[in-house]
């Protein structure tokens, strides 16, 4: 698509993203303007610790907003463009590399028309950078300019801008043999008020069929000094780091897998796959089994540290070899495939579902199973929330459609919270935004339909944004 | 959610429900006015006929309102409330344990924001108890005794109330070897100008993998007077069983298992594995292989009769395994699983697809059928229907994508007509309510698309209410 | 149902399928007259390439209207019609027969009510014959009459109508063994102005396992002259007749098997499965697992000669048995299945997602890709395009569902461009004006949610319609 439009202003439409028929309008404006302000609890996400604990200055434009985003890297690599000129698996960028990396970006910016990228990235020109140009190939070098120049302030350090942004609660995403130092450090440094944890995230750990399982278990035994030699010592491992992470402040560990299996191995099964996987014979099924079992080992330890669960489950990760081979991970090749809930959490919740210390969130891409599976186990298992979309759907229509799909059935209580997931900080603003002004206007159209009062509509409202991520979080 | 709003006064809006576009709900408006007074008919539900044969009247607001609706108690559930302190899985309850029962339920009104379970409550407590106020923890002894003081009135009993809801016809659920005596008695009772009949649900008789099976066709046995010693003899119960429903007014059969499979067994292959199940030797994978055989046995059945096949599939039911061990089946730890139609049906709409006495309704909570397998099989079979929207998506954003996903290739005339499915006797006129309203809604805007003239949609909502079930049920 | 509705004069409402807000049907209405006047690019379809070379005027309006038009003809089935009372599966009717079989269509016009089929025919009717009568019973013999005048003009023979209809260019889709003697004789017809390209569809070359198969490959030795006797020989063969089709002007090969699975075989594998096919011997496995290397191949050829690759899968065909024995395929009679596309396409795109020259289109009639994986694929793949709505869900809802699933990840430019996929020539017009209209008001609700400007909504608009299809398929 070659753009011919004469680039105006860019402005942000303060109705921006409520209902089209006015007078729903009217009542979304209403009940957004009472969550509009309110601070930001980002309970799970993947910005960097480090860049809070040392207040990192960002480097330049394209390594702050272009080359780590795989939401925007993917669709320009879609339009033709070589993720390495974008800098993606590449050391740090000389001036000019950086300079041509967002002019490609602001050239192919019709790409990202109807996608919630564009608007993320717009908020962010106008309210973060106080930027009012379109981009193109003609404002590119104004736009990198005026970004440059921002980010030569104190203010657009990460300090100052957690700050800024209000962000009240912020949890980072991190390996169980992490030593925590960044996020000691920020919690003991007594000028940074705002409360920054870590996320336990074991996935590595429990993929016993995966080459490179052996090397982190070993790795694991050392951190925590327990003998991962056996099942029993993976077990005792992972408490001890468990133990360690909530010390440090975690209050979820997050975990995604191909599947949401949980069917436990009987007796004395798990130490005799366990035993295979260490000599490195253990079969891929049984690589299953084995990881299933783990995760259910998972949940009985939530129960007993009450760490929130959260499971992203279902992304065919690195789909294109020679990307991944080039690339490395997490650089937008990662695919859904579809996702089975009732009968794969079956097992676990059985046993665990009704603890009154459990928390399990399931985030789905695949929506079929909002209506299906999900809203339906959410509206009996007290200990199931349903996640908000997320990734490919943490989108204004979608967002939307997940609304109609679960509360018809679980109400607005069994879900999740906002949750961002992000490693675009400075995008996070305008993520929480976003999700604000869809949910007023999902609000609004239910007091439009005369299903609920506009009180309770706010009282909703206020619910989603303050309460619901603190409830399910336990913060 | 902790309300804090004052509860005003609680009134129904005239146009709930309908579309938030003024010109759409205009003629919404309309078209609903023409379809609101008639009476309703209700060809599948779980009212126990013996209400009605013995007019009995309710006992206390619990146990009419909340005990026996799954529907009510599983949000409860989820949100902390043991179901025995709901009176769940318990004998009568005491005037105390009743009222606070009723007390945990307003305290928990919040949690129904967004849910049919709301609107159909407060439409019974405006049109059918005349109170107005909303539910909290400060109104539900008030809300409790107004209710207790309707019950207490002769006009309150089931037999007033089906007149005075309009309830022309209305099917129950029974057992085969039910001896129909509450029908029979309706029947012949001269004061009753209403229509009771009994629906023919023989799941149990159809799992031979199940525990209880051998019992079940010993039963079957005594009551219809066959051998079902042998498959033939279980055949000929069932025609026997099926006869003596349809004696009794019976229109439907109605059937429930985890998939629609109708894949008949060659030769002597459905003897032989009656017979092991007979021994109680046949395994879970051959169990389904016979079960999907009787159910083929029961289209044909079905062509000889008469009497419509409402099927019902892929709930994994007892999900919750210790519920199920205290309280038992059917207090909402039931949950959906997808559901395949095409190649399930296919040997059985291959045989009798286009037989003019047959009709098979196929219900689902797998919302992903609609468009891609029950819209496209039933535009080119005229013996297939499509279910309306069941249990969990009977609920006005899921209806509206029903119509939304199945018009456009089935168009009206291939859907089922309103079923509510309902033991909740009392929220039946809301219920069928409800679906006017949308079914209205969802006409309108496609008059306001210019896709259909107001005469043809006023026309079509009165065959959806009117006809459709009529022709479906063969009433 | 029963039509007593009075018939008033049909006519066309200029804002017809355009979204119902006031404010929002204005913006459509703007961006619409943009691209209302287009000329037409039909770069995938079913008009048999005879009609035009020979410019045959059509028989009758039954033949021409009714008769071929599955779409037409399921609906009526469904509603009882037999189908030998349509025409189908008969040869030439009589004047009499095709009087009566378009008074039946009339009789049923209710029963199209909310489906695209009326408004195709609503459309050909006013805009093509000039026709502005309701059909019902009374009106039929009427309608055919008028139909029967146009049909005798010159100005309605199949050249005239190119011209009138503005069809800039057709592709027909052909038998790789076809000679393509009329698109020969079209291209070499000074008169003739117009586009028509023949389209290679080599289905039945690829099915190993299905009894026709060898008959096929043989003919396909004939034809190609090559050995067919070896695989080594069918691809020489498939890339003969694909270079053929390519100087006839062919710009896209088109597959439709039941699961788009592209697993390559290893190594001679290949070549033994070949060899037992070639003797009849080859299992339905082992069938799928050569096609499914077929397939691939055919992506290969794709990358080197560049004819576009759109795959339409996941189709039970003839999947009522009696009606296949007595009318044969494509009657109405096939239902779509679920689909996979992540991990099937997974192997080829390993390979080939990146090619420069590559263009894969996948279509599907199972909604639940959209979001899930083609959005996620197309916006992470540059040969990767999704298909737009196809078959029965080509109609306004699903379209605008559709646009709603897969814009948030992938945006307006990853879309195939619209494709009428039609044998039903007279409709070719009506359903690129219905894309149009539902295209517009997708990019008006965009506008009046402040997620786009007008400019470059026109600017979105004007680039499906235009430039997308020439794009996709190397116009």
């Amino acid at each position: 698509m070659n753009p011919t439009t004469t680039a105006s202003r860019l402005t942000l439409h303060p109705d921006r993203l409520l209902p089209v028929d006015p007078g729903t309008r009217d009542v979304a404006r209403r009940i957004y303007a009472e969550v509009a302000g309110l601070p930001i609890v980002s309970p799970h996400g993947h910005v960097p610790p480090a860049w809070l604990a040392q207040d990192t200055p960002f480097a330049d434009p394209t390594s702050m907003l272009i080359t780590p985003d795989h939401y925007i890297t993917r669709v320009l690599h879609a339009s033709g463009v070589q993720l390495s000129s974008l800098g993606v698996g590449r050391g740090e960028l000389s001036p000019q590399e950086s300079r041509e990396a967002f002019r490609i970006f602001c050239r192919h910016w019709p790409v990202y028309r109807g996608t919630p990228m564009r608007l993320w990235f717009e908020t962010q020109l106008v309210e973060v950078f106080g930027i009012d140009l379109v981009p193109s190939a003609g404002t590119a070098d104004a736009i990198y300019d005026a970004i440059a120049a921002w980010i030569a302030r104190d203010s657009s350090r990460p300090r100052a801008l957690m700050d800024s942004f209000e962000i009240e609660f912020l949890a980072t995403t991190d390996d169980p043999c992490d030593d925590l130092a960044h996020h000691r450090a920020l919690a003991d440094d007594p000028s940074f008020a705002r409360k920054v944890v870590p996320t336990f995230r074991p996935d590595r750990y429990l993929e016993p069929a995966t080459a490179a399982w052996v090397g982190h278990v070993d790795r694991l035994a050392q951190v925590s000094g327990q003998d991962t030699g056996t099942y029993a010592g993976w077990v005792a491992a992972m408490e001890d780091r468990r133990a360690y992470f909530k010390a440090h402040g975690a209050v979820s560990t997050d975990h995604s897998h191909r599947d949401l299996g949980t069917e436990p191995l009987e007796g004395p099964e798990a130490e005799r796959l366990y035993a295979l996987a260490r000599r490195g014979e253990i079969s891929a099924p049984d690589g299953d089994r084995l990881r299933r079992h783990m995760v259910t080992e998972m949940v009985r330890m939530a129960t007993e540290d009450g760490l929130t669960m959260t499971l992203h489950p279902a992304v065919h990760r690195n789909h294109h070899t020679p990307t991944f081979d080039t690339y490395g991970a997490d650089v937008g090749a990662d695919i859904p495939i579809a996702v089975e809930v009732t009968r794969a959490l079956q097992p676990a919740l059985a046993r665990f579902g009704t603890h009154p210390d459990l928390t399990l969130v399931v985030f789905t891409i695949d929506e079929t199973v909002y209506s299906r599976e999900l809203a339906p186990l959410a509206g009996f298992y007290p200990s199931l929330r349903i996640g908000v979309p997320w990734w490919f759907i943490d989108a204004p229509d979608a967002i939307t459609r997940f609304r109609a799909a679960v509360t018809e059935s679980a109400g607005f209580t069994r879900t999740s919270g906002f949750i961002d997931d992000t490693r675009a900080f400075l995008s996070i603003p305008a993520r929480h935004d976003m999700a604000r002004r869809l949910d007023s206007g999902f609000l609004a159209r239910l007091v439009a339909e005369h299903r609920l009062s506009e009180d309770e509509a706010v009282e909703t409202a206020r619910y989603l944004v303050r309460d619901q991520p603190r409830e399910v979080f336990g913060l």
